[in-house]
């Protein structure tokens, strides 16, 4: 069976994680580099991955995040930060990101106006940059809980908190970072609530 | 290593597909299970999945798609559609999907009232529905990719297209789906640009 099905099989949303059970350092290694590995739009990786170990700073955010007990339980949260400062078509962040390819000066500037052209076209009239840097986060999301799933590590993506008051506990500066979603981390305990999808009947058309 | 991992090394945005090569159908049935598992915020699910076989619609949709060659050398493109119709707090469709859970009726309405909430709180401020259940459909994105490249399948994500025109071309109804995203799957033909991602050190943080 496809590897990555496998793992979604195993995966569900844990609500309950054993608060005893540690992810080992280098599993969490390989979830972490699948995060930095992931696509995103241009390849412009507008994104940060805050990896909260201690239990400090899980106590601290857990009030932010709706009270749940997947903050504390778990053992990694991941906060996953958008960056959209980095990504408007005149910052250094842009150019730098299509310089890497090895282009030339012409190549460069073309990748820059169709860019400048993609986000005056398709993306401001749909979203703002926060929002379509939070796209590519789920990205990383999706990577990051399949990574776990494959090495049976459980995890709870978590959009159920306070934005601002997040932002300000993690002492983020909100012009350069902003929470675009969090996920928890390790190993579930007892019995899970049953998985439900939607049939393929109602989701999948083939032309 | 983690099968996830090993899924995104061989992984990355293909520019060039071989037009006689085509997917199995056992191994795209896999891929698109993998689309159908992924998770999505509250179990809504608001997404729809076009895989698009035949030369003749891939041919159509081309122009839509900024000419890419990838959209009609590829194997097959997957049309990820948003359905925000779907996800208004006072839908059907939401209650049906909270009612599934098999729970009885005063929590099924807890479910309702923090869904409502966080709509008010925690979506509207930052993005329209149609985003939010981006957001979802780019989880089932980077499934559908890394599911292709665990069976060594390559893709190629799509953000450039014309989202009216496409829409128009598929004669979608946008009051009740919309474009989310494309995405081309099919075999690599011949050499391929190197893959570039930013140093760790630079987008992860431990605390």
């Amino acid at each position: 069976m496809n590897k990555v099905l496998e793992a979604l099989n195993f995966r569900h949303a844990c609500k309950q994680f054993d608060p005893e059970k540690k992810i080992p350092k280098d599993k969490l290694d390989e979830i972490v580099e699948c995060a930095r590995l992931s696509p995103s739009s241009f390849g412009m990786e507008a994104w940060k991955f805050l990896i909260l170990e201690s239990d400090e700073i899980k106590q601290k955010i857990r009030p932010a995040c709706w009270d749940q007990a997947q903050i504390t339980d778990s053992s990694h949260v991941i906060v996953i930060l958008s960056t959209p400062a980095l990504v408007g078509k005149d910052s250094e962040h842009v150019k730098k990101m299509f310089a890497r390819r090895g282009l030339d000066a012409d190549a460069v500037n073309a990748y820059l106006q169709r860019y400048a052209d993609f986000h005056k076209n398709e993306r401001e009239p749909y979203m703002s940059e926060y929002a379509w840097c939070c796209k590519q986060c789920y990205i990383a999301l999706a990577n990051i809980m399949s990574a776990a799933a494959a090495e049976n590590i459980d995890s709870c993506p978590i959009e159920g908190f306070d934005k601002n008051a997040l932002e300000q506990t993690l002492e983020l500066d909100p012009e350069k970072e902003q929470v675009s979603v969090v996920v928890a981390l390790g190993y579930r305990a007892g019995a899970q609530t049953p998985r439900f999808r939607r049939d393929a009947s109602e989701i999948i058309n083939y032309r």
